[in-house]
């Protein structure tokens, strides 16, 4: 396995956005989530997504100079315009203003409307425990799950984030609708191996750990079966009706791509206006506690809280280098005018 | 199957309530509210709920007396101690304020500490959207379920509520982070049938749909494995944060019956400050429509919206009258003087 370090793939990337005819500024910023999602373990949407994200510029289904413009605002509540810009730097910037506001009275709530798909969602909850608030984000999808009792997609796989920041490691959930990714079956498959749980449908309608049957019917299984199905729904409903913008029926329509022209929440609240630290600190290393002092499950070594693995990971990545595919990085420095 | 009309059940509630020592206000609305639960399909919160709440009152875990007391107001938020009062009335209070306070600038939040079982939680929900509100809450619990890698129980199962306001019937999601309820591990196993999914591990730590088996562990599986375990761990520490009340396993310690001293949040927006009614009525419609039209899986007649098989199911009981298991009913009665 090749790992690259952190700093030769944020380089790479970034020129391969700048070729792509990013500004300093904008290739600077994507390039480094791109490649932070990867130091954390999320491949999917790092390096491995570069190419498609230039692809879409090229297809004109992202205007790389576009900015967010201020729609609408009502008490801790705004609304932008993403224009179709860089979905990373237009949810950067939501979030960015959702702490803003949550900065004066304790909470902020900023939506976009009309933005691109942010690659990785738990970037932002991480954004916002960073400065020290709580994050809660989420973006509605094209269709890309059926919903549940449904054969044909029709439903988000609508990312939803949770983040409570701790000085010792942010607790960060990042969780898509269904119970795995398109890419996670990908990658069991090419290994040859099963899913650890059943993850969708076959072609006779039954329940398969098969990651090629499922990719096949495309029915993936939505996390908690009806559950993940009825959460889906309702984080687009919401999404959309908080920003103004296109549900997941109306982003089909509009055929831009995966999550082109969007609807994105971001939530920010800051803790210390409401407890003293004392407090906060002591409700969240209390739960840490409870959970990892339970009695293990079988064949279980250690009880993680949420985002622990994602530091775990960070940190082995960092010290190895960034494990990538040959060639896809191979293609990153092609784009990158590197070979 | 004895069915009883919805205003004897809501009568002979009421009257044990007043024997309870509840004033003639709070046993009505708490009467209202366990009446309406039975109704909408959701006995284990209703009329099944009615011994269980008594004899928290007998014991002192409910003080069917206390009102919530405004603690800090911060922006569009307010933070109340719930007193150790009847969790219904107390959260009927909180998402009346949040929408209160929503009517004014688009969006209210409002927390509970030391509040107790509030029962249904999607009644709240559903009070949001009746009043054309979205509505968001959830509450923690004590311990009921294992982490994700654990065998004993140390997180809780912390419902989660979701609303949209729609004309024809609202659109609302009612979750617990459990894949089945404890309730329905009983009804299951008292039919002598199997789940239909796996629901949690046996004494040999494999994953069953063995209802019983699931009951003599206590290891119920959270919704999607892992996800709903991180959910839970972040629902807990965000409504204690929000609420600067006790965590899950501060209600673990405190030892006043389920949900004894937890904590809620409350969320409200009003959809109609952002957007035209034309816009959220489309919005709506079409994510309905979508799902609708999707081709139907094997064996499936219809495919619901979050919410609609409540609606559905309580216009069969408001026609027939409410199921009832008549041991539980005979019970009730007892407590209301009626036999």
């Amino acid at each position: 396995m090749t790992r690259i370090e952190f700093n030769e793939m944020k380089a790479t990337i970034r020129q391969a956005f700048l070729n792509a005819g990013m500004t300093e500024e904008k290739a600077e910023v994507c390039a480094r989530i791109h490649t932070e999602s990867s130091r954390d373990g999320v491949y999917s949407h790092g390096l491995n997504r570069v190419e498609r994200f230039v692809d879409y510029i090229g297809k004109g289904w992202i205007d790389v100079h576009a900015e967010p413009t201020l729609g609408a605002k009502l008490g801790a509540m705004e609304i932008y315009n993403g224009n179709m810009g860089p979905g990373i730097t237009n949810a950067i910037f939501a979030m960015n203003r959702a702490t803003g506001i949550a900065g004066e009275n304790g909470f902020g709530l900023v939506s976009l409307n009309n933005t691109t798909h942010w690659m990785r969602g738990g970037a932002y909850g991480w954004q916002a425990a960073e400065k020290g608030f709580i994050g809660i984000c989420w973006t509605n999808t094209e269709s890309c799950m059926p919903a549940w009792g449904a054969k044909s997609v029709g439903i988000g796989n609508n990312p939803f984030i949770m983040a409570v920041p701790r000085k010792e490691g942010h607790v960060v959930l990042d969780m898509a609708m269904s119970q795995y990714s398109y890419g996670k079956l990908q990658t069991t498959r090419l290994k040859g191996q099963k899913l650890p749980f059943a993850g969708g449908f076959d072609q006779e309608g039954n329940l398969t750990d098969n990651p090629g049957a499922i990719e096949e019917t495309r029915r993936i299984l939505p996390m908690g079966y009806w559950k993940g199905s009825g959460f889906a729904v309702m984080l687009d409903l919401i999404s959309a009706l908080l920003s103004g913008g296109l549900t997941t029926s109306g982003v089909d329509q509009a055929g831009l791509g995966s999550c082109g022209s969007c609807c994105q929440v971001f939530i920010a609240i800051d803790p210390l206006k409401l407890n003293s630290r004392e407090f906060v600190e002591q409700a969240i290393a209390g739960t840490i506690q409870q959970i990892k002092s339970s009695q293990l499950a079988e064949g279980v070594d250690e009880i993680y809280y949420p985002g622990e693995q994602s530091l775990k990971t960070r940190t082995e990545n960092m010290e190895l280098g960034i494990p990538v595919d040959d060639g896809i990085w191979a293609n990153v420095k092609k784009l990158a005018g590197l070979s």
